[in-house]
């Protein structure tokens, strides 16, 4: 497949990189540091260097899928990207069944079983400093359930979304996922195999999944 | 003030042109159609045309106020567009002032005493040709009550919005509003009127108010 990532130098997009080109995929990196991207990538990636809210339906009709892996530094009065760019992808894509979009998004967008989890993240003190990424995520999914043109789908993290190498994995649905243990952990290895098997094997469309570490 | 109106040939758009004009405004028209543009306002606006989806910050920052009073006819499958707009232009102006963004919204996102006015119109039948439009109009204004950077009115009229003149009026906020004789209907004249008097003393600011005919 033809896979474009924006966001492909972070922390959840570098990892899809690596495994998609591991599967022979060909990958196109929508990035806006293109030295960052031409280092970490040599020449296994295509790359467009420009700001997401540039990109343009002419950058993204070549691909079978798109993944938005954008994110903004925690804390930063720019979580309000997140929606924003959601909407622009969205937009570019309406009334087009290809290329499928994805949207890697939070965690606080999920259920628990006393409510959103992104209102027992609001209890947590001095979560203000953060609190607007979850919050900005979670308007994204509740605009993207609005959209019914589009092949979207939306990826969620369990609670505890680290750096780390592929395990196996459950997946879910709208509720958080919690181990024999009790512990709502993935990896960002794991989220990356888990998306490029559901792009392989599409059965998610116009929804979210979740994903935990086995 | 100056004031841009996307849409300014239209229904709702054409009347506040005429209305700012009167009070001795300058107005900006930002439309798709120049000629028609210029038919219905002669050298009395600036004209600029475009595609709304095109417009920059560049073409909005000497401005006071943008209206957007945007609407696609009703039944089309584009009634997506007018989430997108909004957010089109909520992105443009993150973390601005000024201009304030006045957004027409449908009447469907008021509240009834049986819940939302959106869900009774869903009753209607045949409602399917062209029940698009007020729902997007309410997640555009769902969109809107997430949007905390940005200096944002919503105007909504009354369940029924016919083409005449001013009248005297009455304000709400989240409700249908209803005369004497159950009555609930606002004119295009009476909605310029009162955005020009909302526009020129604010006192709703991040919120939505709705009017009705005295």
């Amino acid at each position: 497949m033809k896979i474009g990532i924006i966001g492909a130098t972070g922390k959840s997009g570098s990892k899809i990189v690596t495994e998609a080109l591991n599967r022979g995929h060909q990958v196109t990196a929508l990035v806006r540091n293109k030295d960052k991207a031409t280092k970490l990538f040599g020449g296994t990636v295509t790359i467009i260097a420009k700001d997401a809210f540039d990109i343009t339906k002419q950058d993204l009709t070549n691909l079978d899928v798109v993944i938005d892996a954008f994110s903004v530094p925690l804390g930063k009065h720019l979580a309000y990207q997140h929606i924003d760019l959601a909407v622009h992808l969205v937009h570019l894509l309406r009334e087009t069944e290809t290329p499928r979009l994805v949207f890697i998004l939070g965690a606080g967008s999920l259920q628990t079983d006393d409510g959103l989890l992104l209102d027992q993240l609001k209890k947590i003190p001095d979560s203000q400093a953060w609190i607007d990424t979850p919050e900005s995520q979670t308007h994204e999914l509740d605009f993207l359930r609005t959209v019914t043109n589009v092949n979207w789908v939306g990826v969620s993290p369990a609670a505890s979304f680290v750096d780390g190498p592929k395990t196996d994995y459950a997946l879910g649905k709208d509720h958080v996922l919690y181990d024999a243990n009790q512990k709502s952990e993935v990896s960002t290895g794991t989220m990356a195999v888990a998306i490029l098997d559901e792009l392989e094997n599409p059965s998610v469309h116009q929804a979210r999944f979740t994903i935990r570490n086995k």
